[in-house]
């Protein structure tokens, strides 16, 4: 059994866009020595969260924005904006009830997703951001 | 320290069906080599999720999904419908914001859940599906 | 490799009161003997639930109450309510919602944890209560 770290490094543009951390993942896994275990993908910062979808346009550039929208709208009132003076309150919101983390089993070598079953970050900061997403292998 | 693997395989009517993995998931445990680590749940697929509830009817068979009906209605707008031409647009958005994976730690070969609280599937898609759940438990 | 279970105990108000688990994590961390793994946050029961946030007065004390209170009202209807004429069907589908667990990376003997992101747990139930935290750690 061993522990391997690392890290996938990510621009985004905010505002609730979806990057798929996929192929990152293969390519950390590539060069891992864990056949079976598990991997936890983790985004470092409070504005952002990782899960999984079908990654295909509609649901990636429209639709889990809309329904984040109706949540936490961009335009509510969030106390946290009076703490700062920023405006993104509705990006700590939603990522706090998404969650920044996500255990995926590994088995052969590959995740166990899906065929139409992607890792994704969403960002739901307000402005362009350089995202870290920490992966830990644990396994044999 | 070991890794091994099990499935659970279940059939579900979809639409927001509530399972508890629970019994399968000590079904599992009985058979194994670990006494202390934890496990990981994971759904293969983007239309399911995976969390923990009392697994009562009212929470099972009507709250839950009431309240994710109010977050993603079904006769919503949804653009994946028009990719795809199907109806399970809110299924898509539901699952994610669920997340598809729980992790749990075992102690002396249990899971440590509360009394009232057992491990659930939802499943949003809007038909009859067959879910495998891998369940990738690390310990010794 | 190594498994090491410890236990958080704390003291909730209830009513969605948002608690910083940090600094339990930080002390547990301290006489464990683990430099890289992944810890494993699990709160027992079932209307209370595990994520990250900044943690900051106008969030914990205002905003993550007040978006679940949109999503999963105090005052709905909730079935589960007449199951057991108690008054907390929506601390069930909030917890339910945001989930129990969640797993981050420890590297270096710290979890990965951006400077502004703190682990809580939201307390959804209606009453004080004692919350128990399974904090499991595996690593080496």
């Amino acid at each position: 059994m061993v522990v391997e770290t690392r890290e996938i490094h990510i621009k985004t543009h905010g505002n609730s866009q979806v990057l798929d951390l996929t192929p990152g993942l293969i390519d950390a896994l590539a060069d891992a020595h864990i056949t079976n275990g598990t991997v936890t993908l983790f985004v470092i910062g409070s504005t952002a969260g990782i899960t999984t979808t079908e990654f295909e346009p509609g649901l990636v550039q429209h639709d889990l924005k809309h329904y984040y929208e109706k949540i936490a709208p961009e335009n509510g009132y969030y106390k946290h904006e009076e703490t700062w003076h920023d405006d993104n309150g509705h990006s700590h919101v939603r990522a706090s009830m998404l969650g920044p983390s996500l255990t995926v089993p590994i088995v052969d070598s590959k995740p166990t997703l899906g065929t139409w079953q992607q890792i994704i970050l969403i960002d739901f900061d307000t402005r362009p951001r350089s995202r870290t997403i920490v992966v830990q292998l644990i396994g044999e």
